[in-house]
């Protein structure tokens, strides 16, 4: 049995064959109608987030099996405080797969250790949201054909764009990708995102302020939101934002073979003005992203009837372990609230005694008296 | 492709076939049990209306479909900032036909111009419920076996009740009808409606703050609510509201072919006692509901199958449109939040400019200039 | 037709063919896979329970069946003042069968004589939660092999802990029970649970504050959860919680064959450590609460089909009934907000003219003029 959690659990070959299936139940749809009749996926949504949830809801119903589940906290047993362990227990006994929102990073990692049915991360606070990935990667193959040699543009808020992170680990697995990182200096990519996945990978990038400068040589344009509240300077806020709103008229310079994606919700990032543009794919994102769901569920549901046994999720790739000698400093690492959950992290860097949350993949230096 | 926004949308011989349909539902429902397989009704509802939408998510189910939606805004993306137009492309992925209920007037209008499917105004702020209007219809009909020559009373607040307007203005389409209009004079029917809807069709109508007396007259009493908060003045409020609450005892006088139909929730503006009465048809009207929005969610599913072309909502009686010159003034109006939403204008009555808003029917003069 | 309101509604005999279904089920899924194809269960959850309302949807789905709900009340019409009495015929329009949660005691009795469909309790208020005693009784069942013949734990709260109530006097029909009653002198079992139900059925019972005292002679340990709330001394609370927390250290004394339930959620009275005993029987529950009320919904819908008329709760042993003479005391009881609902009781002690609330159990003592 397995887990989506992190976008990279998969190989680059597992990734396309989702898409291969993906492609299949679009052009035969009726083949998938029954595929899951008398399975249940539970949405454990304990943060809202409606477009996500209902993606999954409609994924199931689409391959004939059923729905149970819950929208947000209050009304869940997580109101009388139990813990993240014991709902993917006690849901394991209602459901034939889980997806789980949380507002903690690291959550649907420990329901995934506990429960006894495959768990699919619809997100999990600031950490990774794998199967928005999955709708993104697939609508790059869909319009360009490929995954590789491409030139794919980022703009808005790429410090705290949690998708815009995922998206890069996950496109890191390609060849040819050269990145074009579009923001104001106050919400560029995070250092350790260049130096863990863009350097390690050995990717080409730019940084650069000038959406429109940055047009022509796109492929992929990959929209986000700037968000208010990450700006102490509200004046600065107001005239940023709009120099990074795409519309028709800034989009003139650009390829005509261009695909411009949005995670949604949108607000104003984009002009609806932009809709009726044949580049805009932000809501064939959305249907692809359902497609990708569907997959995802066939995929997952039948490794669990092929092997039911849960695999240990920390110890794959045989970095060292530490248990309960140092301690998340995250304050929204799921392992700050959860009841008697072990604090463990992996030597990802000997040398240099760094060490990585299991949970939340929070960076800390271990001691050499936690390492003995 | 054709949407329901309001009950005039569709013709009489429109709204006769529905109860065809209806009827036949009622009498094979074994017919129907199929009818959606493998369809899904999203129903969005933006703010909490328990019986409206379970009435539609009982009526997909009962056609053999499936239903995915939520209950209440603050689950929903429209928490963070998207537009009605952005949801209703989205869930037209999602799903095959949208219920809508929304606290802004207009809004379902716009989810219909930009859904990709079918959409049902499940009730749009002050504006519309028209399959609240269906379900009256169809009481009306099942219980007296017509819908022309009826006296027909309405009571209590006639001048906020939604449900009252759409009523009288689904009824001036037939002939013989008759009303009586019991309210105090704080609640009385608003004019616009007297000259625009009543006059405008020819009906005969009187009025009265005197519920018993009118009593004998009435073939159909409609029952409302008069909300404490429409009265400055409380004592006023609680002298007038026992004076119209429904009770065995005024029910002395009626007829014995009496039909008392109420919207629903009822709090205490009929007596528990009356229930038992034969005539107290309030709870069969529930359940017409239900049958009545069955017949539509077939019917608009068929309409979109044949012609999955979105029918332009605002051309189709060749009048004039005036579109961004104006302002609507109607606060509750979705053209106040809608993103990058064009201010349109119906001009309706030409030679006094006056025009009316396309989303919520909000009545404005234009200048002179406004229609060069 | 019936109704599951108090878990004494069903006879012992009853129980054990419920029983004998739910053993079935767990054997022969699929021989139940399309039970209640084209039912609906409503679940209308007045205050939100995860695990309650979900474990009905599930049962219902593995039948084959389908659900329409709300899982909080504020989504809901009672939002709008609508009695529980009107919800109960509105809903009986649109399912098959409802499972009820409510805050205040007696709602689903008050639903029950509404609707035209069985309602089951979910849980209303301090009173009642047969569903969960018919979980705590199959657990019981499977884990022994009998209900009779029996050590049982009760630990934590035992005075506002609704589901010990329950499950003692589900017990008390059975022979050879012997309890004992482990807690803080702050949080004993009600007196009058001693002298209406363990007295009056010769159970044996002893009380204690030591558990570990109390572990070796224990067949069953039933763990409950201590509020903080219930303590006026915060470092009473603290010193005492601990006391009451099972360990694997606490376990070393109890019998191999000891089997551990708690109703959940668990917050930390029992550690996690726990979990993987194999007298950790509390998942189980889980799972045999799933299959009871599976049971428990075919048993209601045939006998619905069988005899479609409503058993008329109040007068099944003959006891005198006061009819809108005296009022409830307890001021969680429906009969304080319910609309023009008559207070009744029942005569159950008339040598003492001592009453009970038919709602909610209160008791209270009639005059002799009420009793005229």
């Amino acid at each position: 049995m397995r887990s989506l959690i992190d976008i990279v659990d998969f190989s680059v070959e597992e990734l396309y064959g989702l898409m291969d299936t993906a492609s299949d139940i679009i052009a035969h749809p009726e083949r998938y109608a029954d595929a899951c009749r008398g399975k249940k996926i539970a949405t454990l949504f304990f943060e809202p987030s409606t477009r996500t949830r209902l993606s999954f809801e409609a994924a199931m119903l689409e391959l004939g099996g059923s729905v149970i589940g819950f929208s947000e906290a209050n009304s869940s047993s997580a109101a009388k405080g139990e813990s993240v362990a014991d709902t993917a227990k006690v849901i394991s006994c209602y459901a034939d797969i889980i997806a789980m929102r949380h507002p903690r990073d690291g959550a649907p990692f420990v329901a995934a250790q506990n429960a006894s049915i495959p768990v699919i991360n619809a997100g999990d606070g600031g950490h990774c949201h794998p199967t928005q990935t999955l709708a993104d990667l697939f609508t790059i193959y869909r319009e360009k054909g490929r995954l590789n040699d491409l030139t794919v543009g980022f703009c808005g808020d790429l410090k705290y764009g949690r998708t815009v992170h995922s998206l890069i680990a996950a496109l890191a697995r390609y060849t040819g990708i050269r990145l074009v990182l579009i923001s104001p200096k106050e919400l560029k990519l995070p250092e350790n995102i260049k130096t863990e996945v863009i350097a390690k990978h050995g990717m080409e990038y730019v940084e650069t302020s000038d959406l429109e400068g940055a047009m022509p040589a796109l492929d992929i344009l990959y929209m986000t939101r700037i968000q208010g509240e990450r700006f102490a300077d509200k004046d600065e806020f107001l005239r940023l934002r709009d120099t990074y709103i795409l519309t028709p008229e800034k989009l003139v310079t650009a390829k005509q073979e261009l695909a411009i994606l949005h995670p949604l919700p949108r607000v104003n990032e984009i002009s609806v003005k932009v809709d009726d543009d044949p580049r805009a794919c932000y809501f064939k994102q959305v249907s692809n992203g359902k497609y990708m769901r569907m997959a995802l569920i066939l995929k997952l549901l039948d490794e669990a009837k092929r092997n039911p046994t849960r695999v240990p999720l920390i110890c794959e790739d045989g970095a060292k372990i530490i248990r309960n000698r140092m301690r998340c400093s995250n304050s929204r690492c799921i392992s700050m609230v959860e009841q008697e959950l072990d604090q463990v992290f992996k030597l990802t860097e000997p040398e240099k005694r760094i060490c990585r949350c299991i949970y939340c993949e929070t960076k800390e230096t271990a001691t050499e008296e936690d390492l003995k």
